[in-house]
């Protein structure tokens, strides 16, 4: 059978439209759906080119194409939305609402969402990337005092990404530390986080899991086996317990949802990530 | 004036409520909201919590807050529906006109979007972490045929987060290469380089902007001073130009923005990212 053909399309990143046009397709997991992002379709020749894509996908697929648009252009809009296709406007209804309920009129400007609007915000955003590379782990103890959020982990946790992660969409500035032999043996942390304590989140995982992870890396070592990936993560279990850390277990999740937990978790809201941020729902 | 409460709301990571609701408050950028995203509301305690929140913000604003959810279980949402709050359900309306389209009930199932779905996916984007991390500004030339990206630039052009940006969402392995001075000299590019060039894609960005940055990182050094920013921007555009480089100035835009246009330019879009993704459209 012909995959239907899903197109995401915007006059800018495209991050919003594919965002959601995403999320509703897995509603329908049990179809298949090929999609195609249509990205920055905000001139003439672009939207020329669109509408010469959408048309061959539909002669292809013999059905209509979904579009899910975020398109502001009222001449683009129209032109897409006159060729063979199912045509989703991800923000008209919703904009009409807003508009009634504000008692005001939108000002349409494209591309604010993923754009550089504030660029205080922005610039502490990249600053935080800075401080979690440079304190990627545990490299160096300088400017502990900075990190937000001071992340733990046996070897192949996911730490990095995490950090990474955490750093790039929330602004924090994770500094990662990894949990020596030494440390799992005596049950006990460096002393230099000690008196950091509150910020502090452990990261953990399956044994089976991480022992794959560690066999890609140096296969068939010490390092990988199952003994002893079964022996770092009980004692790092056991210490963050022990202290009180709260952990999480990465073997199921996506770095998405590892990121949102920590953030939910931690109660960090930065007001330099949202800088409208309320402070009103806190752990 | 009490800015207006804006509630992001999700059974999951809530980053399909952030976006789209954030992007429709971008259309009304001359009035002040409070963001406040509420996620993982996935069980009768959370959803007694968020009720409970959004209440406190009516209360302590004098009006509704603007509710944006994404919400997939009908009784937490009823519950939270019945608050005094303008509920924008972001997946509703085009649910049922999907389920019109195709014929066919959707199957909720939360957290779909940004959760593990795909695992084959999901480890070739933390492959590609790792990759891009390892090849971060020359500092090995190993394995620099398994790159989907090479980006060039000056000195703190952005390229490190430009290729984490990539690699974290589109799954490029992006390694990077500063351009040294001596290449500035003589106008060429590292040997090693030559035969990838259809790889290659070149930052830039205006020698003021670069001063700033980087008199913060050395103030007051040659390396920071307007006349030798602007002899490298000046050198990394013509050999640019010269070898053909696409290139992109990323001075007034985001990173979200330059990947997006770095995928698009480069006709990057990953069947390992994407796994449906089709041919049609690339440049």
């Amino acid at each position: 059978m012909t995959k239907r053909t899903a197109f995401f399309i915007s006059d800018s990143t495209g991050i919003t439209a594919q965002n959601l046009g995403r999320a509703l397709l897995t509603q329908f997991e049990f179809l298949a759906f090929e999609h195609t992002a249509l990205r920055f379709i905000n001139t003439p020749q672009r939207a020329e080119h669109a509408r010469h894509v959408i048309e061959r996908a539909a002669e292809r697929d013999g059905q209509k194409p979904l579009v899910f648009s975020t398109l502001l252009d009222a001449e683009i809009r129209a032109s897409l939305q006159a060729t063979p296709c199912v045509y989703f406007d991800l923000f008209e209804s919703f904009v009409s609402r807003l508009e009634a309920e504000l008692g005001v009129c939108s000002q349409p400007v494209r591309g604010h969402s993923h754009g550089m609007t504030d660029h205080e915000h922005y610039f502490s955003r990249m600053e935080a990337i800075n401080y979690t590379l440079t304190h990627d782990d545990g490299c160096t103890v300088a400017h502990l005092d900075e990190a937000d959020l001071i992340m733990l982990g046996v070897s192949r946790t996911g730490k990095t990404p995490t950090c990474l992660y955490l750093s790039l969409h929330y602004g924090v500035r994770a500094a990662n530390f990894p949990i020596t032999e030494d440390d799992l043996d005596e049950m006990r942390l460096p002393s230099v986080l000690l008196p950091r304590r509150a910020k502090l989140f452990g990261l953990t995982t399956e044994p089976q899991r991480l022992q794959k992870i560690r066999q890609e890396r140096l296969p068939n070592s010490r390092y990988a086996s199952l003994r002893q990936c079964e022996y770092e993560i009980r004692q790092a279990e056991a210490l963050y317990r022990k202290l009180g850390i709260p952990c999480l277990s990465t073997t199921l999740i996506s770095i998405e949802e590892i990121a949102a937990t920590i953030v939910d978790t931690m109660g960090m809201e930065y007001s330099r990530l949202l800088p409208t941020a309320a402070p009103l729902y806190s752990n």
